[in-house]
């Protein structure tokens, strides 16, 4: 009996050329598809829900595959995580990628076309002092960032606003550049300040070309309204720079509003 | 007019096959040394004081070398560690390898044989959920591993012995397997447990196999007087398995007994 498996999977991108499966270059989709085709005993083929950059992490990214298989929904991914580790002699060696939870899905459910938005974290590492064994998993700004003045400026971001600004060139062709961003928050935790904005898509590149213009604002280069005119623009040369990939993690992926943070705030703020 | 630069180098092992230079694989020393004659606009080679292995980690590493440069002693890190790191349109990235400290030395200083020892750590993630953004910086062991009896072993291999069982096959010729440990610390902090081991020199792997014998003192699969048996035993089937290399840091390298933690109360207990 066809059935049809969603995945959670959480990676550490840096050794990747991205998600999507390519010939000769280390992905996360091909890794995962190896080893799920490894324990399943045939060629399987997952549907990702975000086409993640090399070097971008994930703590909650969706896959889902279809097929008549026989194993129980709740080993598959103690099974396929055996897989994706290694280790000799009584070690075990963590591998980069990992399933974090499998449910079972109705057969006409989709990880993509279903999904109704995501939330991505950006990781700051802001103080003086570089920390090499961190490199791979922040952007770390030396010069002390003023977190009101980047939350001010994310207040302009919230909302539903034509994004042309913070799109790069060399994504997927997109029918709109109209977004809508549920919820952006700036937070100071120690020596790290996070960027988590959750909105129902994201241009190619756009996280990150928001993180650079908030970084931007932060070291007061520009000023938090100035971001307003930067959207009203539409114009990418506006914004500031794009923020390295390796401190982006794709957080979680939604499938019901009821789930999405902001979401309610939102709907009201458009009713009122 | 000749010059003796004596450099602190610290590291993230992950990428590369180890610290000496090798004709087609990325090295730390190769690493280094291109930066350096990049930076000195002639063939700079160093020489490096321990030799550590593919995936082993660095916060004080040396190494020296000579010339007849004008350079000021206190710009040179800052140059080498610019040619080092990445970045583009404002945003710098932290490379792997970084120069923390220059010293300008007498002529007849070599940072290899004018070394009297050093510190490694060896760190354990100790906790059932396996992160894998850490994969690369520690040795995950999901049981709970009892501190309190790995002290107790590490106890057996302080002072001066012959260390034969915790020597792997492959490494360079030694004249000798004694070797002197003049302290030997485990510490929990949290989720971590750490072992602090300084001494005169270590055999190929020594550290490693030494954490491995302790890991399982710690699992209750050997008891800590075990140990002092499978020394005197000088058999490395008697001894545990050898841990990861992504656990292992080159703390600190001693040029001076005064520096060295320990030491005291070694030479106090040889007297008595």
């Amino acid at each position: 009996m066809e059935r049809n498996f969603l995945l959670t999977i959480e990676y550490d991108g840096t050794g990747f050329s991205g998600w999507q499966r390519q010939p000769d270059k280390p992905t996360v989709q091909g890794t995962l598809e190896k080893a799920l085709s490894t324990v399943m005993g045939r060629e399987i083929k997952v549907n990702g829900t975000s086409r993640t950059d090399a070097g971008v992490h994930a703590y909650g990214q969706r896959a889902s595959f279809k097929g008549d298989f026989g194993i129980p929904t709740e080993k598959l991914a103690m099974v396929v995580n055996n897989r994706l580790s290694g280790g000799m002699r009584g070690t075990t060696v963590v591998g980069p990628v990992r399933v974090t939870e499998v449910r079972e899905m109705p057969l006409d459910f989709h990880a993509r076309f279903d999904s109704i938005g995501k939330t991505y974290i950006y990781r700051i590492r802001n103080t003086k002092h570089m920390d090499i064994f961190q490199r791979n998993y922040c952007y770390q700004v030396a010069d002390e960032l003023n977190v009101e003045l980047m939350q001010k400026a994310a207040v302009h971001i919230e909302g539903t606003h034509d994004f042309a600004c913070f799109q790069a060139a060399g994504g997927e062709e997109r029918e709109t550049t109209v977004r809508t961003i549920w919820q952006l928050n700036v937070q100071r935790a120690g020596n790290d300040v996070f960027i988590i904005i959750t909105g129902d898509g994201f241009l190619y590149n756009m996280v990150r070309i928001i993180t650079g213009t908030l970084v931007e604002v932060g070291l007061g280069k520009r000023t938090p309204e100035s971001v307003k005119e930067t959207i009203e623009s539409a114009d990418r040369q506006k914004a500031g720079h794009t923020a390295p990939p390796q401190g982006l993690y794709l957080k979680d992926i939604y499938y019901d509003p009821k789930e999405v943070p902001g979401y309610d705030r939102y709907k009201a703020s458009q009713l009122g």
